[in-house]
């Protein structure tokens, strides 16, 4: 169809909005009206995608970045025949069980590529889809992940420093099928975009490296030679679309009320008859419908065409490609981190928390070749490169990303590895700094993404660099988010164990928590059982009479439970060690098992070189607590602990005052 | 003193330093050797400051954003004067209970302006000085708040979302008097930049509106000539400075060792030798000495005409300058908020939870002028501009910042506000959004800063924007941080009550998190105590006998609460409700009255949309809990509640089930 042809199609994405946030009482109007041309051009024309498979490992990503917009993604999948965004979800927008929620939330089989709404993290999605895309493509060849990712963004998305750091690490690795889509509408929430914004927005793009295209976003026929552009451009493209916000409804089109100023019946009238679409309320005229139908089908030879690639491999390339495709992991990566474990349970060295999960993932590097791990600027202190090569724009095989101090965008990327799938992201700094991607981490629990997030210095352990950078209270936030397990093990043993339950967690992203400090083994001999897969554990049991004290410690203050349980047994007081690297793990398990290793009826006391908060689930009435009451500061970290009081002498203390 | 003979000043800041870090054991090495000759223009040509009055308002402020370079800034603190950092401080760097920590904490007294150590902090701090001076020149006049912001940056300031969002809206806001010097060095602690950044750094800041100076970082007499220029152009500006990291020991200058690298004796003294410094460790040869003491004393002049001019102006400017200096608050504002409260009090309307914090607001306005208010673009749902005119390029005297979706930099921006002086800082937004500035937030209450952070939309009260919108593990991640109030009042009374105990806290910041949805009242009566000042309080006794039931509750949940208690009462069972708006200020109550509250040996119940994390200390053996154990949905607040079993009904359920 040439563009004169398609304007009524951009139409019924239009109207199809307006009707139904009419008909919720509330929604986003100006991205579906402002940007129905840049989609019906992209979605018609260009994206490669097919309803009926809506996972086909090679279909071209699409992410709404700018998610309060949702109504235009539900009314492209809707038109184009998705057939869980039937008429009748979209007729019951923003209500509870819709599956045209009021941001966009994952759902692949539904083509929803991921959540969006916290602006900046669908680009940085996007982005980590592309570069997933890249190592898949360069990884297994052939034409079976060849694919485009673009992404419609707003002004918000990239005034977040999220969507900066994007911008500069996509231009750097030059991720030339990567497309944004710039709905330059020049208003915001606030109003004007001048109330907050002077720069060339596009010209930011131009100095990290990007193709730029500037155009008007209303003309489709202009955005689609824009795509053709962008499309052999072997930069990461920018399409500016200059964009009238609202547009077609008179009486916000333009204004600061196009954004999401609530739409009255009148409105859509009104819109009806500027833009000269005399149907009714949710009616897409057939002809209309079944164009949009049509680009629906429009993938098909490409499908059909990847279907014949992917049948006509070796048999044991088909395999391997459908085992990452379908985030299984291989025979024989558990034996990898037995052999670890076995090794470590023998070895009676301690050694520094974060270099045990260095040696475990370069030991999976073989067998583990989906795995991504992106690291912001820590490359030495955590290790975890070692054999790796680095992702870049001249080695796409490369699995390792040198993010730079950009840990927001790693923690999105990662997201976006995940989303796209075929690859185990990790996404690695400092626990103090975690919080700079929290916002990521946060979608990855929502969206139940297997990132796994690995965090090294946990704690005042760290020492000299002083409190900036140890964490207190950050175990505790890490806790409260729902859907996230935060691992902190022990010792090289229960490392090996933590990855192992981490690997094997789908559902869900995990945080990997480790020390910089030495940690002195606790597990040594044989065993064989993963033991903190239970999230708790009774270490060592009280001994010479019934346990009056139960000790409870994760990470590196198990070792001091067990010095003060030694301590405690001198004294003749029975005394048992719980080691607890998984708080969620442990809620999981049945009554009885939970009983049992918290020993009710003997005194408790939580040692954990972090806050209190959290811990009193566990302790019951008769329990103490020896950790962090604040911030630390900077000196040894042998003498951080004796300053707080975090010592085998505290815990025994604490211990005789409560029996 | 020409170039020439300063260059030895300059070798005194990289003796002290190397000497320093060698003694530590560890240290940052590549700032202080880097950027010596930056320094040494900068504070014996530029900078106005006073050691012998190191808090003078007037100083022009200095932030080591970069501040793993922490002995650069002790080096120079000391070689210019100031007293508290002794020879003996330089040689207990790092050292547990030394005035020289591994990073730099705020300690005014002795001219450290702000903690720095997270990568890209400082500068958005400095940011936010900027802000203040302009702020506070337009509001006095007459050369009482004059002076510059300088802050040295590295790569990684630069690259971090925060140090983006930073340029982008100081560029915007044409902030002339903030002047960066970036240390331009090509290495970051993964080595070459080359690996994570390929964009023209220089440019970026020109797009955003900056004047950009390219300089050789090792030349005083350029960097002096760039200050110049730079303090006479009406942008902000960067001096790109090209240096060479750790210059002056040759095993590491210029190379990755050169950023952190261990020292040995043998680099000092190779850089004894390669340098020309005859001196033993920590020695600083007289002449040197005495022309930074010197360079310290250079202001006095200024310093003194400042006086003046103090001690000229009218009493009561005089007053009230000294007043908001010392961040005292002036006669009458409690007033204020008292005369609010009795509305309220006799008012029994429900309203928005965020409109009551917007009304008050506004009442304060004229009696408080030292407050400003950053926004991340959310003026129209959030409502706190009203009668505030913007601070823009032409209006200094404006006290709202339009910071665009730029939530961390507005965080940031409180932090150098509060550090500044003379204002109160407010950052607002969503509280699902308080992630994107948790880095600062986080950095305010390890600085103790008395900053107001805002919060709306607190729980699925949000309702169909769903959940990427809706906090569940906020709260709980918010009171896990040290030093930070965590207020969620209630209803309009306990909105005037928790702003009172906010404004009158000024040893840390104070979150104040409020509903979306209207709040029934539930402190109905004339009730002039500040009973929120307790952190909880009883809000309804139990009737008819002793009582047997305990709701605690928060912000929206206490009507949900109150209504329960009504139920159980009419079921004969004695109920008491507990309002608990402020966790922090209630652990803080002595153990009479935190039991009084409690009510041991009732069944308790904590009620609130919100998962359960921290609600155990306060729930004892016979505790339950009626809240949120994962994420939200999209659909409407009530139809929300009722799903997720938040309801009167709920609680009545739970404490009967557990009488």
């Amino acid at each position: 169809m040439n563009p004169i042809e398609l304007q009524p199609l951009a139409h019924a994405i239009r109207f199809l909005s307006i009707d139904a946030i009419v008909r919720a009482g509330e929604g986003h109007q100006g991205v579906p009206l402002g940007m129905a041309e840049i989609a019906t051009a992209l979605f018609t024309q260009h994206l490669k995608f097919n309803p009926e498979d809506p996972a086909w490992p090679d279909r071209d990503r699409f992410v709404l970045s700018n998610g309060h917009g949702s109504m235009l993604l539900y009314s492209l999948l809707h038109l184009t025949g998705y057939q869980e965004i039937s008429l009748d979800q979209v007729r019951r927008f923003r209500k509870l069980g819709a599956a045209c929620a009021g941001h966009p939330e994952i759902d692949p089989a539904c083509g929803i590529e991921v959540t969006t709404g916290p602006l900046g993290q669908g680009i940085a999605n996007a982005f980590g889809m592309a570069v997933a895309e890249a190592y898949l493509n360069a990884k297994f060849g052939a034409g079976l992940v060849d694919h485009f990712t673009y992404a419609f963004v707003g002004d918000g998305c990239l005034q977040e420093g999220v969507g900066q750091e994007m911008i500069s690490l996509a231009g750097h690795l030059g991720l030339g099928k990567l497309v944004l889509f710039w709905d330059d509408n020049r208003i915001t929430d606030d109003g004007s975009t001048e109330l907050s914004i002077s720069e060339n927005v596009a010209a930011r793009f131009g100095v990290a490296g990007w193709h730029v295209l500037e155009i008007d976003g209303h003309d489709i026929a202009a955005v689609s030679a824009a795509i053709k552009l962008a499309k052999r451009d072997s930069r990461p493209s920018l399409i500016a679309c200059r964009t009238v916000i609202g547009r077609g409804i008179p009486r916000v089109q333009g204004q600061r009320a196009g954004h999401s100023a609530q739409l009255q019946v009148e409105d859509a009238a009104a819109a009806r008859d500027l833009l000269g679409w005399p149907y009714p309320p949710f009616d897409v005229p057939e002809p209309i419908l079944a164009a949009w139908r049509a680009a629906g089908q429009r993938s098909r030879p490409d499908y059909s065409a990847w279907k014949a690639r992917l049948a006509a491999l070796p048999a044991h390339e088909k395999a391997e490609f459908e085992r990452v495709q379908a985030g299984e992991l291989p025979p024989g990566w558990r034996e990898v981190l037995h052999a670890y474990k076995r090794r470590a349970a023998g070895d009676d060295t301690a050694r520094p928390g974060i270099h045990t999960s260095a040696e475990i993932n370069d030991l999976l590097v073989d067998i583990l070749p989906e795995r991504i791990v992106g690291c912001a600027d820590l490359e030495a202190p955590t290790s975890h490169k070692r054999s790796l090569q680095a992702f870049t724009a001249q080695n796409r095989a490369g699995a390792y990303v040198h993010c730079g101090v950009r840990e927001h965008v790693m923690g999105a990327m990662a997201n976006g590895l995940a989303a796209h799938g075929g690859v185990i992201p990790l996404a690695l700094t400092y626990l103090a700094f975690s919080d700079y991607e929290r916002p990521a981490m946060r979608l990855a629990a929502l969206m139940g993404l297997p990132v796994k997030f690995v965090f090294s210095h946990d704690s005042i352990g760290v020492g000299t660099n002083g409190p900036t950078h140890q964490p207190v209270e950050i175990l505790a936030s890490l806790r409260a988010m729902p859907n996230m397990l935060v691992l902190r093990p022990a010792d090289a043993v229960e490392a090996a164990e933590c990855w192992e339950i981490a690997l094997e967690h789908r559902s869900g992203p995990s945080s990997l928590v480790f020390a910089r400090q030495a940690l002195a083994p606790v597990r040594q001999g044989q065993q064989d059982e993963n033991l903190s897969r239970r999230g708790a554990y009774v270490l060592a049991a009280a001994e010479g009479g019934e346990r009056a004290v139960t000790l409870l410690a994760t990470g590196s203050e198990v070792s001091i439970a067990m010095d003060a349980r030694r301590a405690l047994q001198g004294q003749g007081v029975p005394t048992a060690v719980v080691s607890m690297p998984c708080w969620e793990l442990f809620d999981a398990q049945d009554a009885a098992y939970r009983s049992a290793v918290l020993g009710p009826g003997t005194v408790r006391v939580g040692i954990e070189a972090a806050v209190r908060l959290g811990w009193d689930q566990y302790l019951g009435s008769r329990g103490g607590f020896v950790g962090m009451s604040g911030f630390g500061l900077s000196g040894a970290a042998e003498a951080l602990y004796e300053h707080f009081g975090i010592t085998v002498a505290a815990v025994v203390a604490q211990a005789r005052r409560l029996l």
